[in-house]
């Protein structure tokens, strides 16, 4: 399979797509689709889970009332099994807690029409105190 | 191809080797032997450059006296082709700058008894002020 010429447009648009689905509480179970039954993995702050089921489990059992996240970089490169590595820097806002930045990273893996998320990695910056 | 279960410590010893060969003025342009001629990709700030020549040279560019990589965090997970997905959070320090939050995307990829980087995302993380 060959690189994908439209990798910064999908990537792009997924990245928006993800993100309004997520921050929105009617559209959030949805997220579930993206990802496969086995064959996605997922990192959240350094904790592991396997297939759509648990990621979601995950997803679930974070606590706010309001999410917003607020997209600062999104770093796109088409992947030589026709997939798509993108990378997102971003804000995060939630409840009335001040914003924090965050570092998702995504491997889009092609499936029939579209594609799923085969890859997920999620990290919260700490703003380290200057040493 | 299986998921290879080693991935985390060859990620982690990799990770750790990289920012070794980098940091020392001494070993950096060793760099060029983990990339491939043709077949890897780096973003470097939104800039995006292919081939093991153009992306040392773009290393090469970067302009300081002293560099040291302080990782904080550092995610792995195993790809669906033997691959190895490598996510880095860490503090830059150049020169007698105050340190920066980074972030680095690794795709490794087999080859022969080893890996290559296939892909690779570098961006500074900007300490915005809260609004």
């Amino acid at each position: 399979m060959t690189l994908n010429p439209n990798y910064e447009a999908i990537g792009k648009a997924f990245t928006e797509q993800y993100y309004l689905m997520f921050d929105n509480p009617a559209t959030r179970h949805q997220l579930q689709a993206l990802y496969n039954a086995d064959q996605s993995l997922m990192s959240f702050e350094g904790q592991q889970m396997q297939g759509a089921v648990k990621i979601m489990e995950k997803i679930q059992t974070l606590t706010f009332q309001k999410i917003a996240h607020l997209i600062t970089a999104v770093d796109c490169q088409p992947m030589f099994d026709g997939g798509i590595l993108i990378n997102v820097l971003g804000q995060l806002k939630t409840d009335d807690d001040p914003p924090q930045s965050f570092v998702q990273n995504f491997v889009l893996k092609p499936s029939a029409d579209s594609f799923f998320i085969q890859h997920d990695a999620f990290r919260l910056v700490l703003h380290n105190v200057a040493a």
